[in-house]
């Protein structure tokens, strides 16, 4: 079956695209206002992009032809903290993607810890067992309404009982989730290919 | 535990980036060179950035400091089609990631159908039961290893035995592939969150 974008709604585009491009990762983004108002939200147009230096990428879509309050935040205060979901947390996850007022404090309101990153101005998600603090490197315009932001990872934080030296991650312990299209995947059914 | 990256070699920093930015979709990408000649390679620095226009980005990391067959042809054609990666072709995947000489044809070395694209020039996976052809939007360099690829797409493909009206995918039956660190992870363990 062949479908060309030109011949679809824009909603409809959205739902091919996440329906194809799966499962992804889910940034938890913790930022903070000029006033110091901790906002976090969850993303999905998210990957690493480069090892040298560790960068990874963020779309961001616009939200009523506004920039939402993670990509103001992140655009003034230039930092920023990638936070992972495992299965433990995705309920509060899933909250902090409804769309609050800027003067909320979205880590009381969903029930979250927030601990002070080493580097950044943003506090981190104590609860995740994994984090990444980040600089703002690059951001670029996409069409309309989407802004790719690309951080610079300053910190990685990874909670003990999940390392695995050396620099290894144990993902049977952490269960981190993934963002298919409507519904979330979960990965714990690992496997490894054999080279022929 | 805190570590910084710049404490690190780099090795370790890619492995703890790959590590935590999980699971990774894999974008299949199938290219030909100004020979004609067909190659196919995976990588899953890949998401969706945008809707409108439909935008995908994959990095590519460059081999021994000189950038891939795949790379090269993207930026000499212009095109190339991402493949999705299902539970059946995961072996055959994985063979195309091992490096060949830009001679081989990686569809015959994989013992892959190559079906003519809808409209770019090069092939798509037959055997892959979605796909998206797209167009070279604009690269970016990263570093001294890395290339940013944005890829416009132009056309969309999905067996029809995996398609829900109206534009959405039967995720219980493509059992699309994602990668981890080493390993890679099924996705037929889905959920929902219910919003309180």
């Amino acid at each position: 079956m062949l479908v060309k974008p030109d011949d679809l709604t824009r909603k409809n585009v959205y739902k091919l695209l996440t329906g194809m491009v799966v499962p992804r990762p889910i940034a938890w983004i913790s930022t903070i206002s000029d006033d110091g108002i901790r906002n976090l939200a969850p993303f999905s147009f998210y990957t690493a992009i480069s090892s040298e230096p560790p960068l990874v990428c963020v779309s961001i879509g616009h939200h009523k032809n506004r920039k939402k309050d993670t990509l103001l935040n992140i655009e003034r205060i230039g930092e920023f903290v990638i936070n992972t979901v495992s299965e433990e947390c995705v309920e509060q996850m899933d909250q902090t993607a409804l769309e609050y007022e800027a003067s909320v404090d979205e880590f009381a309101e969903a029930g979250l810890t927030a601990e002070p990153s080493a580097i950044v101005k943003p506090p981190r998600v104590k609860e995740a067992k994994m984090a990444m603090e980040c600089r703002l490197y690059e951001s670029l315009a996409l069409g309309a309404d989407f802004t790719l932001v690309i951080g610079q990872v300053v910190a990685f934080h990874i909670a003990e009982e999940v390392y695995v030296p050396d620099c290894k991650i144990d993902h049977a312990k952490v269960k981190v989730v993934g963002r298919m299209a409507g519904s979330y995947t979960r990965t714990t059914d690992l496997f490894a290919v054999k080279r022929r």
